[in-house]
């Protein structure tokens, strides 16, 4: 096991990554920028090192004064949580060349299943079935085409989008052509690349994902899947495990996809594999994210397996402690991401001082967050302020306490506004609660709530 | 479904109480004592009632004024938790005569096994093993005759006792007749009743319950066994489930043993049936608990079981959900009970405002507490401020994920100490990590510290 483990992150998941690390009886080492020197990750750590002005591109995006953080403590390896260099094959490059361990999958597998057409081809030889389209860059003739050959709706996004920028919904012939160019615009502005393909749009699809885990000795398992589906602007709101009302057989039959494209992929550590599920149980291979997501807890929640945990004895070289017969779910989870934003002003960022942090607590609640009374909220960053998780034998119940907890949860401050009553509103739905809900059930919340 | 409950307590059980109605979409009614007013549970639940002033006597031991209190809001049942009225026969016949019903078994079972003579005849009868001694009110020269029987060390304990008070350990015949008079002594100030009785003393014993649920339909089960030998004067201070390291079939043995116990009692809801157990693996009735126990959520954890639900279920009239085969525990939970007392200072309450409160958080731990950021505690009650709770796989990782969860754990006040930096104390002790301590551990511990 690592003597020392640098946390290239902050906020929860730099927390999440400290914890983690405390248990394993590893040193951990923070690094911050000027914006989150008294953030509790700072204080959890054993060690903190400045890394940068407040701007992510200077601090946590920052390979070269990461790496050197990492030499000047002596750590072995970097854990690089979500977002910022998780998943840049050149940080993990960068690792290897300075002989630092990056908690995650190698800089090769990483670069083939990051880019959207080596992992589509990838995958299809692996035997993953994919949405009709293609995730070559189309010129506007060609996408029509292929877009008239695979059938409307389409969905055009662009090659180098992510984070759900960079995408449009294309349901008539006559609007395609506009829509490309329009897209092909904010590609070009956004990600500073114009490529764009095309893809069959499902309606009333479902974001399935599933969970696995790869040790360095070829041995390759799934902890079940996380239904996400609640997303607004195609991003995450409330993800669940396991995914509700699904076809019989069909969880069973994604955890082998996962795991033979995990195989095929020569995948290390932990890794998400994330699906769309149609209305007739179809399930379709969207991408793989290379690191550990958000909404990891629900399956911990489930599994009572620790993820964090697992990345770090896998990146250390151990062999994965559990076979595919252990991993044996119990009940259902599901998570809340309170962010400190608006909803009655379009969902826009609240920054500032919480002046009053009440989590909620209790039997099956879990609380990840990186904030406390006194703590500002800046505005550099995400507008994740904590993760609310329960647990329950069923999903009724899991729900009920969802909504008991979410009632408990309070943050105040002069500016800071939260989605935590948002997030109620959904979770007490109709179709939410009779798992009848679509990726579009966000959107038609707000379409019948126009004064929100 | 009970429409409305009442809540007849304080705390952090009141505030769990709460908890349970709001996730089973039942109305809860919150009673205070003036010194209660700005508590936890009075914005938590539905309803709040003053019931009296500080002082338990004139308030949370008030029948009339609870059940005052019950009657003016239409609550149909009433919730004890632990302490005060929850195992008062006269309460419980008070309710009845109400037409209220109390969560918790009828008057006559808790009265036969709230009286340590006719528990234990019960037991026998049962087909429990007991300890060697009696029962029976003795005078000085009985009690030495059934101490040179049963041979020495024997424990003298007051009939009324409990709560570790009124107790003594004799290990030589010379101080028996001394350490008689003074016990009396003690149970005649404390208690206003002096009789006493006699039993054999184990040394090394570890204190080991089991959980029991019983419908009003006759069906009864047991939730598996929690250890609780980390004492001090009789006071839990850290438990456990499983019991760790017990011999083969000794808990499965211990589940049947309270069960057996349990039908021939004819007991109805939660309840706790309190176990020494021998070096040897014997295993001795001490009591029932006829309420919910501090240390309920370890079982919660392991099983993912609501206790305090299905307390209400089961008086609501509800058949069991459970039957013993659905009883399937998972790893190991440990709770720590963090007081405000002062291990530098014998123990002593520190009651006093808080004015920084910064609970744990993250993967797999829980935290019950009525306690916030300005909370003041009164000096009116018993010390309990938070009971912090983890579950982990195995042991090794629960007690690591538990010195984790104790590291970020802060209360800070001008006045205000915690056993928190004690109890991690104890869980780094070498007799705990192998789990061969006994009851006798925090003693040892304590002698081997003279300065704390």
């Amino acid at each position: 096991m690592f003597d020392k483990v640098l946390i290239a992150n902050r906020g929860e998941v730099a927390v999440r990554v400290a914890r983690a690390c405390r248990e394993l009886g590893v040193r951990s080492v923070a690094v911050y920028s000027t914006r989150d020197r008294d953030s509790a990750v700072v204080r959890m750590a054993d060690e903190a090192v400045h890394i940068g002005p407040g701007q992510p591109a200077r601090s946590y995006l920052n390979a070269a004064a990461v790496l050197q953080a990492a030499d000047q403590t002596g750590a072995e390896a970097i854990h690089p949580g979500y977002g910022f260099l998780s998943e840049s094959p050149d940080f993990a490059e960068a690792c290897e060349a300075a002989g630092i361990t990056l908690i995650g999958p190698p800089a090769r597998v990483m670069s083939v299943l990051g880019d959207k057409t080596s992992a589509r081809a990838l995958m299809r030889r692996a035997g993953l079935e994919l949405l009709p389209g293609s995730t070559d860059a189309l010129d506007v003739e060609e996408a029509l085409e292929l877009a008239d050959r695979i059938g409307y709706p389409v969905i055009i996004k662009a090659s180098a989008g992510g984070g759900g920028r960079g995408m449009a919904v294309v349901r008539e012939r006559d609007r395609f052509v506009d829509d490309f160019r329009r897209t092909r615009a904010t590609a070009q502005a956004v990600f500073g690349d114009g490529r764009l393909y095309v893809e069959k749009y499902l309606e009333h699809a479902r974001h399935v994902e599933v969970q696995v885990l790869c040790d360095t000795r070829g041995r390759a398992i799934h902890l079940g899947e996380r239904d996400c589906s609640v997303q607004r602007r195609h991003q995450k709101l409330i993800e669940e495990s396991p995914a509700p009302d699904l076809r019989p057989g069909l969880a069973e039959r994604m955890g082998r996809s996962a795991v033979a494209g995990a195989v095929a992929a020569g995948y290390v550590g932990a890794g998400t594999f994330e699906f769309l599920v149609s209305p007739e149980g179809e399930h379709y291979f969207m991408e793989v994210n290379c690191r550990i997501q958000v909404e990891h807890p629900v399956t911990e929640m489930v599994t009572g397996v620790d993820l964090v945990q697992q990345q770090i004895r896998i990146a250390a070289g151990l062999p994965l402690e559990l076979a595919q017969d252990d991993v044996r779910p119990r009940g259902v989870s599901i998570e809340c991401r309170i962010n400190a934003e608006d909803p009655a002003a379009g969902f826009a960022p609240t920054p500032g001082l919480i002046e009053r942090f009440v989590p909620a607590g209790g039997p099956f609640v879990r609380v990840d967050t990186h904030v406390h009374a006194g703590y500002t909220v800046p505005p550099d960053y995400d507008s994740l302020l904590a993760k609310l998780v329960v647990w329950a034998p069923d999903r009724d119940a899991a729900i009920a306490r969802m909504r008991r907890a979410l009632a408990e949860f309070r943050v105040d401050g002069a500016r800071v506004r939260t989605t935590g009553q948002f997030l109620d509103a959904v979770l007490a739905h109709p179709k939410f609660a009779a798992a009848a809900h679509s990726t579009a059930l966000v959107d038609e919340l707000l379409a019948a709530r126009p004064h929100r």
